[in-house]
């Protein structure tokens, strides 16, 4: 088992990390240690709970505490209000109270929607996350973020509010669809492109025994991920940094927000959009003269050897920069996007010229 | 103009106090230093706006700052998931980022619900409260506590959001109908209850001319009120503390609560409620030996100088123990009251027997 900590003050949590986790004595008794009274609830999936919520459930009756489970429809599309009210309507039938612990089990969504659920009952109550994808377990695990989308915009409704430990069980990977698992490799290799060259360079020479899901190899790509991210959200924790910051994090993301949105939610993962908005931002910083061809397709071949895709959906150029105009990452009306200084240095970067990031969207709509 | 400051760490900020201070040059300057760009949003409702929209926007246009109004209906039947969703629409519509302040113009419903706006629409953005009611003057002003109704309890959906700085304009208390006036003054009596007796004394010598809104006996009830609730949450942000902390501040809620959700919000004003239920309060402390008849009374005198009901809806007794045992204030299972000790000494008590409980809800349904 793997520990590592992320720093917060106050509210610092660890994270663990290792097959089996979901059942192991040590990690359980860490997690039972934490709950303020011995009343939990799950909230996972129809895709998840059929997989984990028992062995999960049981290991906590084991030590002693009981089990409300809420569980939502899988996907994206229902990152919604709807889910959060399902999940409040449980809480208050149940009669729950603030000694209660809300545990997310399932991907990204789930850990969203259940944390954002956290952060908003009765003003605040305790959280864990049981990520069960490779996304969420190198991604939304770390950091805070927590919400729902509106129909006008991904992630628009929120809170920061931390965990107080995560579990990140591999055994759960194999049984994660292979579009799933490459989804979650777009933002491993993220980690290695803005900051962490000699990561890069690992995943060049171990990416087939990823693919192939190597317990090993993915505890350290997990490890060596959620490092990353702790070490860059530890710093910036609310993402006020006005250069760089937790921004950094977002390489790809406001090209992809823009392909999530456009296309309609969950037609493309979100690993997926960041993975052809990682390709827009590359192109865009060779056109700004900082990366060289080999650099750009060093990273266009790594993603395909990740099974993820490089062309972007034909949108239309205007309906991407409109739809990008409406990324939180405009501040001010300026539209700050994090390109590549050099491969391991990421940039926030808010003076591109209008018809070079046109461009780079264009010229990545083709294959 | 009196100033006071709400010492929160990181979160602190002033409250400024005073006669017409919506249009005053330097608390008008004061509240534009705040502001990290010039777009600020002003959420009230259709009674307040018509009074006040217009001056602050003019006062705010001379300091070069733009604004975008949303107007809610009026009432705590609004306080609701639907408002808050059309702050949401309205600010995504405009376009609004993180750059953008809310300000909330009115009483504690809009307070509540654009503080909760403010610290979910995109994780959270900068958030004023101009305050117009005497009870969001001296009580939701201070503490950062912000949120919706449910269908299934009040305030069980929402967030700590501390705001930049509060603007209490005693003028606005003149337009203010009898019913609410007296409604706040239940929360200004409450200060002195709890741990203040020397503003107790003070307010039974000066409650005539209170109630006749007097300047500047106004504008001491509500900076000592606000220096009161204001020591009390510097010292229990997030209402964490075992025994007394910002808990304290609840005597009389959980009985109001009762009454309010008993006979559907807004039937009974908050303040009205709690006025009521710190009556139940006293009897009950009186019945557990700590208070005497002679305290009683005086507590029941002020209550009614000040034009509040000290009788409670007959909702029967095991109707007001079903709705209570709902409360936020129950933690693991024990139903947490706030009595008083001695008047000026409040205590959170979950040691009450549930027959002396019956028996002061049954003792003041009655007139």
């Amino acid at each position: 088992m793997r520990r590592l900590n992320v720093a917060l003050g106050a509210r610092s949590y660890p994270i663990l990390i290792g097959a089996g986790l979901l059942e192991e004595a040590e990690a359980v008794a860490t997690l039972r240690a934490l709950l303020p009274t011995s009343r939990v609830v799950i909230v996972s999936n129809t895709t998840v709970a059929p997989l984990y919520l028992a062995p999960l459930t049981e290991a906590l009756r084991k030590v002693d505490a009981g089990v409300t489970p809420i569980i939502l429809p899988d996907g994206e599309a229902y990152k919604t209000w709807e889910s959060l009210n399902q999940i409040f309507d449980a809480l208050l039938a149940a009669r729950c109270d603030r000694g209660t612990t809300l545990i997310a089990l399932g991907g990204g969504v789930i850990g969203d929607v259940a944390g954002f659920a956290a952060a908003s009952y009765q003003r605040g109550i305790p959280f864990i996350q049981i990520p069960t994808t490779l996304l969420s377990q190198v991604d939304s695990s770390v950091g805070g973020k927590t919400g729902i989308n509106h129909p006008r915009g991904k992630n628009m409704i929120g809170a920061f509010w931390q965990p107080k430990l995560v579990l990140a069980d591999t055994a759960t990977l194999k049984t994660l669809a292979d579009r799933e698992f490459s989804a979650g490799m777009a933002e491993v290799i993220k980690y290695g492109l803005i900051r962490d060259l000699p990561f890069l360079e690992w995943l060049e020479l171990n990416i087939d025994g990823l693919m192939a899901r190597d317990s090993a190899l993915l505890a350290h790509a997990i490890e060596r991920s959620c490092t990353n991210k702790a070490e860059v959200v530890a710093a910036d924790e609310f993402e006020t940094a006005k250069d760089g910051g937790r921004a950094l994090l977002n390489l790809g993301h406001t090209f992809g927000h823009a392909i999530e949105t456009g296309m309609g939610y969950g037609v493309w993962l979100h690993g997926e959009a960041v993975s052809a908005g990682t390709m827009m931002a590359a192109v865009l910083s060779q056109r700004l003269g900082w990366l060289a061809t080999a650099d750009v397709e060093r990273v266009r071949k790594l993603l395909v050897r990740a099974g993820l895709p490089v062309v972007a959906p034909e949108l239309g150029v205007q309906r991407y920069l409109e739809l990008m105009s409406h990324d939180k990452k405009v501040v001010d009306g300026r539209m700050r996007l994090v390109l590549l200084k050099a491969l391991g240095q990421g940039v926030t970067w808010a003076d591109a010229p209008g018809a070079e990031i046109a461009a780079a969207i264009e010229g990545c709509c083709h294959g």
